[in-house]
């Protein structure tokens, strides 16, 4: 991973927003930036140095990690930052920006607590998080294993999944299978929503068996390497009848419209309303009930929301879910969502697993 | 769960800490002071009312889970909660509490973008976490099987500790297990540290086969019911000898030492000392660099830190975990860890699992 140049665009987006330094406490922003693993660090990016503040549990693992910033090891990390800052920056009018949306109001106080008064705080939006959003080659490799990993696990839902099973026991032997296939841990409570429980979007695995007839939605990812897979396949307990089949083929349609609206310079709102056109022209308009995708990355949620109104635009280089679905409240419901990355011309599907309905 | 009394002594708190109202935005807050276990919550506790603001995805379930509070449903349930303390508390200057420690710079602009001028937002810390210290009756037995789930992993553990086997499966091996017991979770990553990695803390399970020679440090625990179990075994590969057996023998007597501190109305701070002075006539003060424990409950760190130096007291119903240890780098560490519960004359040793030195 380019840390170097990770720090030079921060550096370059300091003077864009008018700040002296960049204090980012999200330990994602964290090690998007540095390389970071440990579980406690800030970084202060200010106009000529990088430096990386951890505390005595990680002085080995930061000074391996961490080649692009110098690494201070303190009690207080944060405290040690704002020290360093007064002295780095003396004698002037500064200001130094904060993760509004990661730091907590106690942080802060802390941080103003120690700092002289002739610094100032503003508080920042997503300066890091618009730089994740365009992966690079290195994390695209990431990402495309964290997948192929993450699809694995499908293949283990498909030989569990039966009738009685409890849902537990399907997302446990999945869990088994990630663990032993060298996943860090899931990307998420795994779902797996049968019967009527397939109408609730968040339907994590319960203890009850599996029925005999019905949808089956499994949504599930790994985290590999650091970086998230995200995926949902929706099986059929039992003969498929044709509104099971109509309704299946209708969520399939959309998802597939939304993948084919995916192309550089279009807002994302856009994928969203071509899966929903679909959705609704087959009468299941309102029961597609919250947004297509997301951006994926170090995190399992992040930066664009695929969704209504949405006004970003694709970029290459983008990862991205694609997953509408439709639920009748106790009655059945449908997702299927695939990770895609935007390319110059369209996008490439990242999940190798088919779509096609599969009856167990 | 008692909420209504819950909610009773935040109320009491809302006089002593002179605020007209506090929004309580921490979900291990929520859930406790209401029972709700969804992902997206607000509280506001007023001097007449206690309502839980949630979104359209809860509709059903707040209603079931919530019997002292009344529920609001938004789109964006903390504006609509801003909104209500308008109405509620109009032509006054008013005070609100909100959770410094938890909430972010981001969520206190959008609540003061909506407040009226005369509303005064006041940092507060530890409201609701002061309550939590001391568990009641219903949350002690939900943290007595919580404790019985995460033991019997142990279990698993001794059966698949073998020389050459990955430290990730082990802990594959004991998910796998604790998700058929019914357990949501895992409390924290599970910790197996063989060999030299022994020496390390925090050492997460990592892909390294367990040699045939030294300890492995088996740090773990399970979510059941919202509640979670903490505790550490260390067994020893190959022959025991001396110095290995005199080293674990100096952690277990520490161990039995804090303990044994355990009374109610002494500072956490002497349970430390009493540990920390065990070592260090062993000659190994220097080598236990963490501190010896910490309450635990719906949050896996929870108060009081059991620390040098803490003067909170011990009070009966507090649930806390005794974990000191001993790492020498590059060599060997142990660490032994229970979970107790303060009682009126001492306290109850939770974890019923010997600590006697097993070779494998």
């Amino acid at each position: 991973m380019d840390h170097k140049r990770r720090f030079a665009r921060i550096r370059h987006a300091l003077a864009v927003n008018k700040l002296d330094a960049l204090v980012v406490t999200h330990l994602p922003n964290v090690r998007y930036l540095s390389g970071f693993t440990g579980s406690s660090a800030v970084i202060v990016i200010s106009e000529s140095e990088n430096t990386l503040f951890t505390d005595g549990r990680y002085t080995v693992q930061a000074r391996q990690e961490v080649k692009a910033a110098r690494v201070l090891i303190s009690k207080n990390p944060l405290i040690k930052a704002a020290e360093l800052l007064t002295r780095e920056l003396h004698n002037r009018k500064v200001v130094i920006g904060v993760e509004s949306e990661h730091m907590t109001l106690g942080v802060r106080d802390s941080l103003v607590s120690v700092l002289p008064k002739r610094v100032r705080l503003k508080n920042t939006q997503g300066i890091v998080e618009w730089e994740r959003m365009v992966k690079d080659a290195d994390e695209i490799r990431a990402i495309r294993d964290a997948v192929l990993g993450g699809a694995r696990l499908f293949d283990v839902a498909l030989k569990t999944v039966r009738a009685g099973v409890l849902e537990t026991v399907v997302a446990a032997k999945m869990e088994h299978a990630a663990r032993i296939g060298g996943a860090e841990g899931m990307s998420f409570e795994t779902i797996i929503a049968s019967g009527k429980r397939s109408a609730l979007p968040h339907g994590r695995a319960s203890r009850q068996p599996i029925p005999s007839q019905g949808f089956v939605v499994c949504d599930f990812g790994v985290i590999l390497a650091g970086y998230c897979s995200d995926m949902t396949r929706t099986l059929y307990m039992g003969r498929v009848n044709g509104a099971a089949r109509r309704f299946y083929e209708a969520v399939r349609q959309a998802q597939l419209a939304a993948i084919a609206a995916v192309v550089p310079d279009v807002p994302v709102g856009e994928v969203d309303r071509a899966a929903r056109l679909v959705l609704k022209k087959a009468g299941l308009g309102q029961y597609f009930t919250h947004s297509t995708g997301h951006g994926v990355g170090l995190e399992i949620h992040e930066a664009p929301r695929v969704a209504a109104g949405q006004s970003e635009l694709l970029r290459p280089g983008m990862v991205i879910t694609i997953e509408p679905g439709a639920y009748i409240p106790n009655k059945w419901g449908v997702r299927i969502e695939d990770m895609v990355v935007v390319t110059d011309t369209g996008c490439e599907v990242l999940t190798p697993t088919s779509k096609e309905l599969i009856a167990v």
